[in-house]
């Protein structure tokens, strides 16, 4: 394994330390090196008058979450370890520290521990009088039930409804209204994926599954959890297909439709192809009459160095594509 | 090799392809498919009133150039080739496509092959009435001279020249004025890399280079380019210092200088990596009484997937500053 690491046990704790250096302005780490439970919130904290917005997960997938921490987007978010679900002991004072008083919005992706942690985290806010609504990103259509998930599991959408829940709620929307802004996104929103080579969890030291040099694994999890078929090493425009139609279908678009279309980047692939799938994506979708009339491609939820990439199809309307388009400043996302 | 791509020889054009679909209200992509030299301007062509900016070089890079071009930035990039120079024929096109008028500056990287190309084309634009002032930049400390390259190499700091020199063509600087900026980033940028793995080339199929499994590069250039030495694989903090020392002693940076710090990724290093190698960095900077006032992380001037990162230290003064603050509206930069 080489990997720019120091002690590959705290390699989220120096990577967190490195963020905060760098995003000073933005955000604040708090916790670090045993100081307390970790979490990251804007630096100035809450914003008065505005619901919250708290996500977070295991660690590896970044810039997921913290990456999009700022205005427009989250107030707090909260890394566990690597591909660890988070504990209770670090959301909660996350929750706490993104009420200003109007509530607080919890983003989770359908895992299990993450879902389980966050309710936990979710009743002690409560006892602390924070308001607080939960939703539950289920995008992958890959599976229905998976290695550390019942249902569906929360993948690349998940960016989707941090940005435009995080929209509605600096537009001035109560936690009901943002609460059923981002259920509409999630309502909306449909990803697969493609591994074609492993990553390797630093504290583990070798790679996460095995994948021979001619196979790739078709709806692939962002841990490296299976997907739905390996198959054999094959041209980009057919890998598309192969992501792209079973997202479709289940989404339901079709001629008429107007989608976001994004192109995520698990961390070791070139940009350079992300955007050979993107091309590939978005004249598949046009020869359905699909229009797709906002774009995002990047490494936005990876998989530490994982080669490979998912797309994600978002079903857009005038409100989705105004919250879309709203300024957001963050790390990760800025416009 | 496994990449998202259809015919190696074509990922270009194909990657090209997606850039245009997915950027469309941004830039412009011509030439593609053997329609004619291909390069990229900004939608709606050259701005009135305003000096053009012209960066070009080998693909493998991304998002450099391309991801460059819009408000603030570039007016047209040229891609060549994967790792190979881009011809006067796709250049000379580009530098006229960026001409309002005012002239056009155009920002080579040093390699042999990119200024004699550029020479050639900017000759051929001035016999068609067309301004063109050039700067080459240089920041590479590795190494004197390279495989490419007479004199040091032109890497990551470029994007401090295009954006700060972009920056003063928005705010209507004069042709030499630009220029002036332009020279003045050069001459306060120094940068530095490391490679942990290889990256490989589309239509080459095999690895650039070999490293052994416990062994690094240090001083790699952007093709892969022998640097200063192998040395056994290292903690990230030894590493950093590996880097930044040559960069700051050759900038004479030191008490009291305020400096931007940049830790820029190979491709197919995880973000979470450069965030550690970041924190070292600006801590080391800490120690010696300089000040990061700017940050910048993430994979701009990238090798494919090579896995590695470099540092890049800018010396700041408050135009330098203010100019990089400005706003800009590209793929890959944008605030």
């Amino acid at each position: 394994m080489k990997k720019l690491l120091d002690n590959p046990d705290q390699a989220v704790d120096d990577s967190l330390t490195g963020f905060a250096a760098a995003h000073a302005g933005l955000v604040e780490v708090h916790g670090l090196h045993g100081a307390g439970p970790v979490y990251v919130t804007r630096a100035g904290g809450a914003v008065a008058g505005k619901v919250g917005l708290v996500s977070g997960g295991g660690s590896g997938h970044e810039p997921l979450h913290a990456g999009f921490v700022g205005d427009g987007m989250l107030d707090a978010a909260v890394p566990g370890a690597v591909f660890t679900s988070p504990t209770p002991d670090q959301i909660t004072p996350a929750i706490q520290a993104a009420d200003a008083g109007r509530g607080v919005l919890a983003i989770v992706k359908n895992y299990t521990g993450d879902v389980l942690n966050f309710e936990t985290a979710v009743e002690l806010a409560e006892a602390e009088d924070v308001q607080v609504a939960t939703v539950v990103v289920n995008d992958d259509v890959a599976v229905e039930d998976s290695t550390w998930t019942a249902g569906r599991r929360g993948v690349a959408g998940t960016v989707m409804v941090e940005k435009i829940a995080g929209a509605a709620a600096a537009r001035g929307d109560d936690l009901a209204a943002v609460a059923a802004v981002a259920q509409k996104v999630i309502a909306n929103v449909r990803t697969m994926g493609v591994a074609l080579a492993a990553c390797t969890v630093p504290h583990v030291g070798k790679p996460s599954f095995d994948l021979a040099d001619d196979e790739i694994e078709i709806g692939i999890g962002i841990h490296g959890e299976p997907g739905r078929h390996r198959v054999p090493m094959a041209p980009a425009a057919q890998i598309t297909e192969l992501l792209l139609e079973p997202v479709v279908a289940d989404l339901g678009v079709g001629a008429g439709d107007t989608v976001l279309l994004f192109v995520n980047g698990m961390g070791g692939t070139p940009l350079s192809e992300l955007y050979v799938v993107y091309g590939r994506a978005h004249a598949l979708l046009a020869q359905r009459g699909v229009t797709v009339a906002r774009s995002l491609v990047g490494n936005y939820v990876t998989s530490l160095e994982m080669q490979g990439a998912s797309i994600t199809v978002l079903r857009l309307d005038d409100e989705l594509e105004q919250l879309w388009d709203a300024p957001v400043r963050t790390a990760a996302l800025h416009w």
